[in-house]
């Protein structure tokens, strides 16, 4: 782990004014097409590439169980964690519609899901242990068992690398993981747990003020550091969760667009910034989730969501649609044509516009 | 014009319902997928099938020009909306990009630009006039080159309709139309002039309370009457705003989703809804634009966009990346698994998700 923080770099100056350049002599006013333009910027500048393009995008959907749920804090049953998973490596769910849909393939991982998965190939085992503990009543895992999580999203990436990685996106499966990624933000921004407890998969009212209660025990109970981000993902975090962080710092890495999901990878976005503030520069938010703590963690990271879709599954939905917005912004930086060429007149009130 | 409006029809309820009966049994946690849902169940209703599927894309560009530009209103000259139209044609522009990404084709169309254009096979010519007239000096155009325009966009969306159309987008260029976007908004709305004026292509602060005091200049001459649409194309519109007003109209009467783009667009479909409120549930906002006025012309429509990336050009670029998001949301409908069929558990607190 220690090898690829220290191995993340700042982004490509040179490449980032280039493509700027570029753009401000599209056949458009400087700046109308907003936030395309400053992403296909941003893309520039983690590829060191004035004039990148996207051919190989990959989604990683990681998997895992959460010992809270004994608690009663999901709408849904543990169960459907590996039914999700088998469902994934059928190609029914939603990530496969979508994924297929914008041309990403899906790597599916097992960081922690509690029962033990029918071997398929495609499925990747880099499960950590049988599910978190129940974090209300002590650690979610061991410092040794983060540390593992985290490493496992790493290695997922680096197996992907020679099958070609222009852009990823993350993605999570695990029931009951709001709950872990409410106390991961709660920890992180320092923000009160009521704003950044919202219904996960649909709870009622009171299963919304259970949660707030289970998250509030798990809290003083942990005392998690906030300055430590493996003691909070120890102490309140999820395998997957770990995992989808390694993801990120990976991406960071090897300077691969990293294009998060919603709140679940928004909390593993917390914890990679945390760990090395460097990968920030490398992420994009590709959505609003419709969960509470969503908007106050993308304001910590300085991230503004791509789309605001009233998006709540997870898997890397929101991510697959940012990845072929992303796509969309470097197809206008590559394929429009400048003023000269076009013969069009520029801005009256400047030589250049 | 009159027989279209006449043949307008609701939505298809039946249709509707048994979408979102299937949408309520794919292997998510219903509503999990926001706006994504709901626009598979509205273009449901709308084609009369409850699992459509998208194949032909038609993005509408029209074009125009403007007399109010002699006031000097806009950043750009008016010979840029003929150069425009050649860059269209010759597939360098924005639109050009982004619709060959989503897979669609694009309809260009003269529907007034103040020169003669060079004829092009592409190019369709349904020109009522040589731009408008100066509307701060009195009427725009007549009452009868209003309702040419308005005809001149339906008789392109009839004429496209046997090379097949399965959604259409809108889009405009017209150096000044944000001006006649912004007067067409405060009259049909009711909203002060400063509250719907944006900075349009890109006017300082000098060039934006100008063309303010233009814009309550022309409204003041010309008295549109608010409860007749065709009076306020006349008074304060554009030939292009028409043409779209008249896209809109034809594209709900053959059944075609619409999605519209920004500004521009936006003030075309409150035409189109003052003239056939029936027209409201065909239409889908793409974005939400930069555009001062943009906003408060939604909420007049009852209407919520699907992206919100900063986006103030035009031609139908907003409308392109709406029309690929509705198409992801039928492939969400159509393809993914139902719980039965995946043999993954419900919600525990109920006997049916």
């Amino acid at each position: 782990m220690d090898r690829i923080l220290a191995e993340i770099k700042s982004l490509d100056q040179k490449a980032m004014a280039e493509a700027q350049k570029r753009q401000d002599n599209l056949t458009k006013p400087q700046g109308s097409l907003g936030q395309l333009e400053s992403l296909s910027v941003q893309i520039a500048g983690i590829k060191g590439n004035p004039r990148p393009r996207i051919t190989h995008k990959v989604i990683f959907t990681l998997a895992g169980d959460h010992g809270v749920t004994t608690e009663g804090v999901s709408a849904y049953p543990s169960e459907v964690t590996p039914q999700m998973v088998y469902n994934f490596l059928q190609g029914g769910a939603a990530i496969n519609v979508l994924a297929r849909y914008v041309g990403a393939r899906v790597v599916i991982a097992d960081l922690g899901v509690a029962s033990t998965l029918k071997r398929h190939p495609d499925l990747r085992d880099r499960k950590v242990a049988m599910g978190t503990q129940n974090m209300a009543e002590g650690p979610a895992m061991s410092k040794e068992e983060a540390i593992r999580s985290i490493e496992g999203g790493m290695g997922l990436v680096e197996e992907e690398l020679s099958k070609g990685m222009d852009i990823l996106g993350t993605g999570d499966m695990g029931i009951g993981n709001t709950t872990a990624s409410s106390a991961i933000t709660a920890a992180l921004t320092g923000a009160d747990v009521e704003a950044v407890t919202g219904r996960g998969t649909g709870v009622d009212d009171k299963g919304w003020e259970k949660k707030v209660k289970v998250i509030r025990k798990a809290l003083e109970r942990n005392r998690p550091n906030p300055k430590d981000a493996i003691d909070v993902l120890t102490k309140v975090g999820g395998f997957e969760i770990g995992g989808i962080a390694g993801v990120i710092l990976a991406g960071a890495r090897y300077r691969i667009p990293v294009v998060i999901d919603g709140f679940i990878s928004g909390a593993a976005a917390l914890i990679a910034a945390s760990l090395s503030p460097q990968v920030k520069p490398f992420l994009i938010a590709s959505h609003q989730s419709v969960e509470e703590g969503h908007r106050i963690l993308l304001d910590h990271l300085g991230l503004k969501p791509l789309l605001n879709l009233g998006l709540r599954l997870g898997e890397g939905t929101g991510a697959a649609l940012g990845i072929s917005l992303v796509e969309a912004s470097l197809k206008i930086l590559d394929e429009m044509t400048t003023f000269s060429e076009a013969g069009v007149s520029e801005k009256e009130d400047s030589h250049k516009l």
